[in-house]
């Protein structure tokens, strides 16, 4: 997939949502939990209901291994599902890996071959190596950690180097070559909007993937003022608020109407920036 | 397990090896890879045959998630031997995570509690949220990611703070106490062996995992040089040189003379600085 696909279902869905699938055993409904896949079958009722208001799904690995191997199993019984029935999702593996080259190539195998994940989340902290071995997949994506949207970012991130910008500025620039705009996505925290603008300076084109909407507290508006380009160049993720709006058996019908809510201001904002 | 306990078992068995558990399902020798749990096979018997050179093995996630839910069994399969037979290692999962706070609290379960690690390796990038959970285990260890021993480290880890300080010294400057140096390792590649003294006048008594020895090509006698302190402090890991010393039959006993050859380099600067 490249980025005028993934901007062509924007347009088609008038949205730039992604719902992450952060589908924890212990707050799933609890009528699901006696299952013999609750995650999957979690995953595939929110899916069902919520995939019209969103172009992407990203599914935190961490939830899946907390499991074992029945988590990963339903990981994979997630992707299949999501790869047959729809097809055109730009699927995210949130997995922040980031390890050495022959390291990275076993990762590269796992969630790009063997699972058929369309990109990854990474980890700057070890250098180009870390992307290198999943930069040789044609239309798979790498999104690099950037400006994250938790509390302790600013622990590393934010301190100034000589030359006086940020380390999160740094990671930008001086990876933005390894590989293009159609390959190449970073995360960007909506907690911190503002400066998506100094973000915009170094790479106007790339998508970001924005965190930090809802549970989170950052602010939808400020992200399009600050990060919208012209093919919208954003895809903001909501999880929690999104498939734990309710916890009873109406719980896909609750995701529905909150995607749907997030959908909607998606589309105004995209309308005002004639994009739409 | 705590840092004297390491100590002493670096006393009793004159070492302080760690073995990389890097089980590659294409590297591991022909006859192998036919059988129900080729991995846990092949690392039953590397095991059986260098445990009394080390003090630790080290797995490395990737090489058992490319193999799905089979690979995340034998990486299961493993812990529970090692921790069964020889319950004196120092296990460490070598997942090189960093994720928010509800995401490591997951990965947390996984690792500490459901497989029954002493350590994991963690990625700093995202700052305290990352390490914060695992640090409520006791007896448990983080490893924090300061300076890799891979070609591309340079590309953020050696950036000039405006203070004057490399990212790597800040990271560990910064995180020292998080934890302490009862629950807190840091990543330190011999590759670089000269800025251990750096790292030494950060943190005095912290424990040291040291990859980069062998196929990297670092040097023991000088990681020991500039890393070493009253209570050893270091844990020098190899692993493609120990675990595919040979690649047929023979592979069990080719990987113990490569670690018993190790151990006795490890013995002597171990005499030399009078430590045992």
């Amino acid at each position: 997939m490249n980025s005028l696909q993934i901007f062509e279902q924007i347009k088609a869905k008038q949205s730039f949502l992604c719902i992450g699938l952060d589908s924890d055993i212990n707050k799933i409904p609890q009528h699901l939990r006696k299952q013999k896949y609750p995650l999957f079958e979690f995953n595939k009722q929110i899916i069902d209901a919520t995939v019209k208001y969103c172009i992407s799904y990203k599914t935190n690995t961490a939830f899946y291994e907390a499991c074992g191997e029945a988590g990963l199993n339903q990981l994979a019984m997630t992707v299949n599902y999501l790869k047959s029935h729809y097809p055109e999702i730009f699927l995210i593996a949130d997995a922040k890996r980031g390890d050495i080259g022959n390291t990275s190539q076993m990762y590269a195998h796992a969630f790009f071959e063997k699972m058929k994940f369309d990109a990854i989340t990474l980890s700057p902290y070890m250098g180009e190596d870390t992307a290198k071995p999943f930069l040789s997949f044609a239309g798979k994506w790498i999104i690099l950690l950037a400006l994250t949207s938790n509390v302790s970012a600013d622990d590393f991130q934010m301190i100034k180097t000589e030359n006086g910008r940020m380390i999160y500025e740094e990671v930008i620039e001086r990876s933005k070559n390894w590989g293009n705009a159609d390959s190449t996505m970073y995360v960007a925290g909506a907690t911190k909007a503002e400066m998506l603008a100094t973000i915009r300076k170094i790479i106007p084109q790339h998508f970001l993937l924005i965190p930090g909407i809802g549970a989170q507290g950052g602010n939808l508006a400020n992200v399009a003022k600050y990060g919208m380009n012209d093919i919208c160049g954003l895809i903001v993720n909501s999880s929690r608020a999104i498939i734990f709006a309710d916890d009873n058996t109406n719980f896909a019908t609750a995701a529905a109407f909150a995607a749907k809510t997030l959908q909607h201001e998606m589309a105004e904002l995209l309308a005002e920036k004639r994009i739409i």
